[in-house]
């Protein structure tokens, strides 16, 4: 059996552990020889804990396998059976800007949702293109899967501005799996989701356990969904989600709940708590975990951390791919008419058949106009937040922020981004060296 | 020459004068032999005052045209080739209260855009659908021209659910031909625009005069466009514009500077004074205008009531359909792949061939994304409040307001749904014969 | 673990003991408890000898299910869990007329392909609707398998006429995977194709052995694509597969290879030699072997008749829909947007999902022109044909022959219709009653 | 006013007096100061008589106009208003050729229609993009009238692999509307015809005279259509007409009467008595009367050439854009969802609005089956033929003629194509140059 080599771009992230430990147990089918860690010199200090800690796990499993760690992307991708991009440009320091400035200005600044996902967003696609640039040069085969947030709207700027083989992938199906497995005490393959959208925000349209549909539990409020730990949870009004004839995610709170997620982001702003300020703390409390030279496995503490399941959804869909398995993975893929309402050249997350050689999204077809309407505005934003990203063009970025439907006015919007845009100024190349405003819709 | 007979239901509108005057204006081609003027008895002195000044009119003009006043709806519409809705159920009085409780709860409302626009249109679908039955037994073949308000959701309904021959009309178009036309020192016929929208959310992408492009001059801010006096005017960034691509219309403003818009419409809330209050008063004075037996024509005073040319726009349009004459109007007609991006079955606002068995739109195609996030939302949320009316689904009225992008949050458009329910609740019948909830999409 | 009622309709096919023998292979899954045997009066004879063959061969392999022939259609079908459909209106006597007709006229008369799956068609499909209607009423949850032919045109109509959860399946897929596997000496598992297309007219557009591509040694002429033994095998020309970018199933020859295969049907029908002929030599003899009390398994000779792997595709698919496996199967299901080119509510024959809830397509997209034109051709001549069928209507019959590749002018069309009915006005009840000719698109 | 410059390519055609004779009847709106004809060396002697003659008509009409007759196409385009390219590559004998090899394989051989049109289209596509290339450079802002054949082919091939400002023209719709005002005694203002289609192939789905349908009339056999003269008319079924449901073209009858129009083209092979054979001798005739130095007007004798009121639309297009009127013509233009079942990228024959800056199409939507399943197969060959026409593909060359109608088989389409390819070697450069072969499907 060919063994694999798997490289993770930003390999210093605290995640890594859990990732570990994934392909460890699964190395009997994997037969992974190489793991290449990498990231950039300014995180040297975690990578190289993280680094260490990874070969203290992979000598407990008594497992050859080898884990190098490099500031050298080429000599990591190269030839690298799959890729993972966890990376976070300009750390959680510019997570944290992008919170205050949002909330300063009275709107929603999340990490992935709003004018914190779209700052997000104009810094990270140059990194990712570029990382694509290797891939395509030193592993054309690879399989790219994508972590890095706002994972779909990364991932249709990959798909859009590349020919890598880009799967985004997000945890937040996984975990609605996981619990409505928990909920009917069935396996997690006796679950059928039906999901329709796109990345943080995805409607379930139906659910069967073992054939027999459930989703009226939900919609009656008989039994709870999945909700995110990192989201505020004030519960849902049971007739509005009957209406909605659906589902919503996590997400949708910021749309549907705005006001008092409002609310409750003012306060921490005002006290200094944001989610980027909780989440350097745990971060830093997490290393000095890794530390400990006595440490051989994934410590407990990492699932504070949210993301939970993310390195088993990695995992699974590595494996999936490998073993060719033709299993059904919720997946951001380009919609090429699987959502019928949405363009062609976008993202979307659905579930996909995985083989070896492709990723094929289930047929969606129509959705309905509850869903479609909020479904169509974030689309767009996200189409114009990736070509704003791409050439540069500052006016587009002004168009984008403005139809998000979380910032109000295209003043609010101008306001925001001419803020972001001088607190990023050294992670915009593409908007300081030439000016393009303008030049896409004139 | 074949007479016509016109109807005017809600002729005892202020606006039936200027009607009048086109009418006698344009006798010569049109042939009219009469018209019936039909209202509701709750409005029998204001109809009783405008069949007298409209007979003073026909009169004076030395014409033959018969005027007939009757509350008879079936009488009045029976063989009629041309049928004019402009009623206003509730009168002004439920206008008010819609603008009053939209405001109270901090969001806009305005007559046809936001929670204003929707609770006009859940009172008005139900009465406008009985217009149509009685136009489907009693006069199969006449044009329906509606301008009646939300006019783009109201011919949206009578698409979906009438056989009637129904074109939606709006005098905002007619505006800005009359606009660029002196803009540019030319004919209204050397004046060009591309129109790409939806009643009262249109946008400019195209305007050429003599077939030479002109659109930058708006764009570069080294001309204006057209503003109607109703909507506040704050001037737009030329930035913005540039970067849209394209010349937004009046009612844009509601959402691309909501903040403004709501200072203001919570100062005229706080002293009694909103549109409602300002057209209630002028109505008044019309009225009274009106009563004076010397008065033989159309008083200037009516056009401090806005609606500027829209009677031009009707009898315009019936010149065309009247003379087969393949003219280019903007019109709300059933889109059918026009704009691709939209349903086939909804209204949309374009130029169309008209002919005198069939308008026509001219092919649309994509828009950009800037354009297209909104719009597609709104019309969504329009979608959704045409259901809501026809079916008396209270979870569908629920969700469309939670849509409007002008509406923060589903408990927001809970409370200001609950309130106006109840507010209308002698106008809403399919609302309280039975309930419908969550039937349509569950 | 529930015990299955499965009912095949058209029980006494000479099909019937292939489909016992998957279910005795796989009773330890299946847990059927009652076989039901239909069939029309008119084939009591073969019924009865099917049905005493089946006991026999339930009674060697020690099994408890119970195996009932009966002309009682409704007690045969109510409560069934799986209903498989395999009629053949008007028997082989009338496959006959269809070849002899059609050549007579010099066009090719096959039983799905051209004039002949035409007629069959026409009477078939109000025959299945019929059945359709006693599922409605009587067992709404069972699963319907539709093998009868022409059976993409055949489910489309069920589709369309009907809300039976339908499943049109053919053995034509399924012999591809087994060739291939074979040739390249893996696992059918290890087989993945790309399909894309509607029944009998598949194109493979991908072909991939444990996710390496191999359509090209196909294209190249390196390797053999299956042939279905019942249609003649010229070969292909290598340069025309590679410039077709895809490879053409046997049916395809009718297009591609008309005259070859015109001249060869032309000399059986001058020796009284078409394929119905030899499908009536082949049938007697069979039900000579199925007499034999001796006999308790199906018999070698059986696998003569075409149809292979027929009975193994239909149970692999009851057991996926059983065991809710989620295995791809390809499938004639409605297209939905699946293939863009082709209207929403058609039948198409691509790669499925299967669950036990719902059967759904794999997004497949755009298709190269060498393949649109002759598929949406051939669609829009199955959809007038399911037109014409359900609504008897003459006129859209005349307009679907013409249409059909296969048949050169409108005045040969009329000639062949006007035969055909003539010859079938026993089986055409809906053309007789009445006359809609012309109804449904003037 | 400002004059216009207008350049012939294919100047030496003897269609050019007609045209003449169209500017010269408009030049007081026109205020043509210029007229380049332009044509190949081969070509000089026809191109010399026509201008003297040109000349004549322009002197005896006593106006100002400037005749030009040069081979140096650059000079000729350079600055121009309108371009009208009427080129025939290769002559009347190349075409010759095609009607003859197509006949001695069994199909039939038509300039425009099935494997002549086919041929043509290889040689001529080449040289109208280089035409388009000295536009671009020397005229971009001009606009483009083709009148060249296979007009729509053509026309699709300049859309997909040009930027200049293209409209195919084609005398075919202009003979519809003079038949129906002659029919029905109005004037052609008064012919409302809705074509759905594409050049050469369009069905009249409404006709209506004064806003009155009167399609039925057609269909009913009560009153005839349009037949061009240089097609038989064997008349239509009409019973097949009300089921059509529309009016077909023309050239409709190669698909619809195949067998009948062949064997008259046989007929007039074996006497060496096709069309090209007699366009040949009616040329030398009109060149004959042409050289007659008396000859100050375009003679009777051309009208006979076929080709009616060829010269008419050209003028009625060009007054249009000039007037920038807003008239309706039917042209070929890019699709762009127009026509809903067809790609947007292709050319279509429909209504469209003028414009001085643009033409638009009218909206046209969905088509019935019977319409939709000629009309895609048709497209997808068209498309195929551009390709292969660009990239010099003989294996697109080869599916493109296998896919149409009118070829029966693979085999005959590859004979065919050798046959065609060899003879016309001196005129694809782009076949010869390289092998493009499977390059842009494989």
């Amino acid at each position: 059996m060919r063994s694999l080599k798997l490289t993770v771009v930003g390999g210093g992230s605290s995640y890594t552990p859990e990732l570990l430990e994934g392909i460890i147990n699964n190395q009997n089918v994997l037969n992974v020889s190489e793991i290449w860690l990498v990231d950039v010199e300014e995180g040297k200090e975690k990578l190289s804990i993280i680094a260490d800690l990874s070969k203290r796990m992979v000598k407990k499993a008594k497992y050859s396998i080898k884990v190098f760690e490099t500031f050298d992307r080429k000599e990591a991708i190269k030839d690298a059976d799959y890729i993972i991009t966890q990376i976070r440009v300009g750390q959680l320091t510019m997570r944290r800007h992008d919170e205050y400035i949002s909330i300063k200005h009275g709107v929603i600044g999340q990490e992935t949702t709003g004018a914190g996902g779209f700052m997000k967003a104009l810094r990270t696609i140059p990194v990712l293109l570029d990382i694509c640039r290797d891939i395509e040069e030193l592993a054309p085969n690879a399989w790219l899967l994508n972590f890095t947030n706002p994972a779909g709207i990364i991932t249709e700027a990959i798909l859009k501005h590349s020919h890598v083989k880009v799967i985004g992938l997000c945890n937040n199906p996984i975990n609605y799996y996981k619990k409505f497995a928990n909920t009917y005490n069935v396996g997690v393959d006796d679950v059928s989701i039906h999901f329709t959208g796109i990345n943080h925000l995805i409607w379930i349209t139906g659910l069967y356990i073992k054939g027999q549909s459930k989703i009226h539990d939900i919609l009656m409020g008989q039994s709870d969904s999945y909700e995110a730990k990192n989201i505020p949870d004030f519960g849902w009004d049971i007739e509005f989600l009957q209406s909605l004839g659906a589902v919503p995610c996590g997400y949708h709170k910021y749309y549907y709940q705005t006001d008092r997620i409002l609310d409750e982001q003012l306060e921490e702003y005002q006290h200094n708590e944001t989610r980027a300020d909780k989440v350097q703390k745990i971060e830093k409390e997490l290393f000095e975990v890794y530390q400990n030279p006595e440490l051989q496995e994934k410590p407990k503490a990492l699932e504070q951390r949210g993301g939970a399941y993310y390195s088993e959804a990695a995992i699974n869909l590595i494996l999936s791919i490998h073993r060719n398995s033709r299993d059904v993975h919720t997946l951001n893929v380009q919609n090429n008419g699987t959502i019928k309402c949405l363009p062609d050249d976008v993202s979307i997350e659905v579930n996909c058949v995985v083989e070896s050689h492709q990723i094929t999204p289930l047929q969606v077809g129509d959705v309905s106009p509850q869903i479609r309407g909020l479904l169509q505005n974030v689309k767009a934003y996200e189409e114009l937040t990736v070509d704003a990203a791409v050439y540069g063009d500052k006016g587009l970025a002004h168009q984008a922020l403005t139809l998000h439907p979380l910032v109000p006015t295209a003043e609010r919007a101008k306001n925001i981004l001419d803020e972001m845009l001088q607190m990023n100024t050294n992670f915009l190349p593409q908007f300081n060296e030439h000016s393009h405003e303008g030049d896409n819709y004139l």
